[in-house]
């Protein structure tokens, strides 16, 4: 037999995971796989829960798009390996159709990532170490908890206030920094809440940015998806001084999550990021060689020949959906929606003490899946409690259905109190349609 | 004005890049771009530097391979979000084009990943701890070294022999493992080399890995890219006893490396894996979210309709620049190729003292960029000295061409010394043809 080799081998096979393999973990899957999610088997199951505008087939693609793809595929010369950091024209081709004179762009500022998510994962890697500490928003997209905390990195969640349309809260936002804070995560528009910072909101953020010499991270993945009437302004265009790492892609206005094209713009006026992060970044992008050739490939003609009618069609359905959805829930004693600007999604607020049956959201919509089959995000996934999300990509007819037997399960379980738990006042559904808007909203 | 926040704020921008961004860098590149790469401008330059097999466009694609990807495309079935590990009936097809009876696979066994260099990424994060080492071929591919030690985690370099065809110096192999070893990457086929393992070496490998109780990664993007005649075992066919992540994708064997279509196959069959490291591996998988959907969707097709005469055509054309190469190089003083068995690679190793000119391979294939035009990799790229790497999917006129040059350099530069250093006796191209190649191979 083999002669042993003493101090060297273990007694058995024992293969721990890595803490870091440990603590990669999503809080959304966390808290989706703890719930009981058994609809009722008489109602066909309504899931508003997923932030894929592709699943319910109501948002087409354009043909340019798909035809750009298999124009790509079909030349054969999109097959090898791009430069890690992407093709230079199909860099070129993103730093055209974003730059602006407020935020000029060329390809050099441009980095590709595997979708909006790589994108975050590399600024946030190549900014903050291990111990420092990153401000992102409360309530806000779970992915940067999890690369942060991943990586030892410490979050610390600054408020949105729902009563100011999910704008930060400035002076909790400042409270927050400190020596070792390494960059702000700012998300506008902002999934999950589908707000829109104004132009002074930005200024005002970004004021904070330049007086603690904190730079930003801005997740723009949502860039231009607004409702008519709105505008939205990128941070960099807004300022001359912060340093803005903005991280964008074809996921959410293009519809298609799934092909995982991202990027990377760098935003740095005075070449503050020249000494270190651009190198940081190009390094970064090594490790997987970025993404998808044939799709790069096909990014000059998808951004050159969408037409404008294809996001004006796609947002119309959603701020349709956004309509129906805010109409009915202002109508329903005990939620509260906040009405969005924006991205595809609306946060709607729970009176907890209207529903003393359920101890937190998590109980609330677990509940609704169970007697309604409406399964809506409980906004303890986003780190807040007493919300829940819904996403506004889904069908109008869907939508009706499942506002209805919203309304049917708030109604189910409203009360009042008399103050010491005990349930006094039960709604009648057929009361409801009569209470004021104005009340609940 | 704003008012101050005294602690907190910084007197001056200054953002540093993280270790981790500095520390994650391509050894290759390092190297190349520190290399004087001046061709000769009379002479065309040919790279045999680059492993991307569709730079030359001497590879036409398999028409399958193609139109599985415009069927995907069109489907517009597949744009939306995958499950992080990929979709279901994709990882099925992975499991069933690979399963064999001493190594079965389920869809359960499959996780994709952003080409085999993410998978690579996934399994040394999944297993080593920054701390711990893992062990690595030398010479061997770059990036086991980038991904590590931007990680913090140790690398301990195996030689491999060049006088027995790279196979692993066994002895050395275990005298480096020690109680922080969190496993062993083994490279079969070899890139640099080209080396195909038999069976034999296979388990003497595998004893040492079951002795120590040490996992392995296979890395095995090259599987069954081997010339008539060798056979390809892989890892996982060769033992019940050792859990095994296997690397592979559709990069090499498939001629696409820009798709980034990679995975992970994971063969335990004593469930010693079962305990963390799987869901560890399903977690790292939410960092970035898989690989692009319309290849994962493309992929069943890919991997049922791909005709083998593609993969006969492409080895075969392979298998001929290498008898072309390696016949050429046999006859040139001073040089000693190594004869690959399979992949697309031949080390090529250089009698330093026969060119005395030269302090090392670097300056060596330097020299030959700015007198022939003619650029292979030094090895030193790779973690050993005195050899340089030929790619071998170029062109058979292109390498015809390349010998030739190759020739005339080190006919120009092959001396032998005094023992001063002073060159004695100069070589004579004309002369060459007559030298025995039994004095050089």
């Amino acid at each position: 037999m083999d002669q042993p080799t003493g101090r060297k081998r273990k007694a058995a096979w024992n293969i721990p995971a890595t803490r870091i393999a440990k603590n990669t973990h999503n809080p959304i899957r966390k808290i989706v796989d703890g719930m009981k999610l058994t609809p009722n088997p008489s109602k066909q199951m309504i899931a508003l829960s997923i932030g894929d505008p592709t699943v319910f087939g109501n948002h087409p693609l354009a043909t340019e798009i798909t035809d750009a793809v298999i124009k790509s595929a079909k030349s054969e010369k999109n097959n090898g390996y791009a430069p890690s950091v992407g093709y230079e024209k199909s860099r070129a081709a993103v730093a055209a159709y974003y730059t602006c004179e407020e935020a000029p762009l060329t390809s050099k500022d441009v980095i590709f990532a595997s979708g909006c998510s790589g994108a975050i994962e590399m600024c946030i890697s190549v900014l903050a170490e291990p111990g420092q500490n990153i401000l992102i928003p409360r309530p806000g997209f779970s992915l940067y908890k999890t690369i942060a905390e991943s990586q030892d990195i410490i979050t610390k969640q600054y408020n949105l206030l729902p009563e100011r349309s999910w704008e930060a809260d400035l002076d909790h936002m400042e409270s927050l920094i400190d020596g070792s804070t390494a960059c702000i995560v700012v998300t506008n528009p902002s999934n999950p809440c589908g707000s829109v910072y104004s132009q002074e909101h930005i200024h005002d953020i970004l004021r904070i940015a330049e007086r603690n010499k904190v730079p930003i991270i801005a997740d723009e993945i949502y860039a231009d998806f607004v409702f008519p009437g709105e505008k939205y302004f990128s941070m960099a265009s807004q300022t001359c001084d912060v340093p803005i790492l903005s991280c964008g892609g074809l996921t959410k206005r293009y519809l298609v999550p799934g092909w995982r094209m991202g990027w990377i713009t760098i935003h740095d006026r005075h070449d503050i990021f020249a000494q270190e992060v651009r190198q940081g970044l190009t390094n970064l992008s090594q490790r997987i060689l970025g993404p998808n050739t044939i799709i790069q490939g096909a990014l000059p003609d998808i951004l050159k020949l969408t037409p404008k009618s294809f996001f004006d069609e796609t947002i119309a359905s959603v701020k349709k959906v956004c309509d129906i959805t805010y109409a009915a829930m202002t109508t329903i004693p005990g939620l509260k929606p906040v009405r969005p600007s924006g991205a595809m999604y609306m946060m709607i607020g729970i009176e907890m003490d209207k529903f003393p049956k359920f101890k937190n959201d998590v109980e609330f919509t677990e509940a609704m899946v169970t007697e309604q089959s409406v399964f809506c995000l409980p906004a303890t996934a986003f780190g807040i409690s007493n919300f829940f999300r819904v996403v506004l990509t889904v069908p109008d007819d869907k939508m009706i259905t499942a506002c209805e037997r919203i309304r049917e399960f708030c109604a189910t379980h409203y009360c009042t109190s008399n103050g010491n738990g005990v349930c006094e006042i039960k709604m009648d559904i057929h009361e409801m349609e009569t209470i004021p808007v104005a009340q609940t909203a």
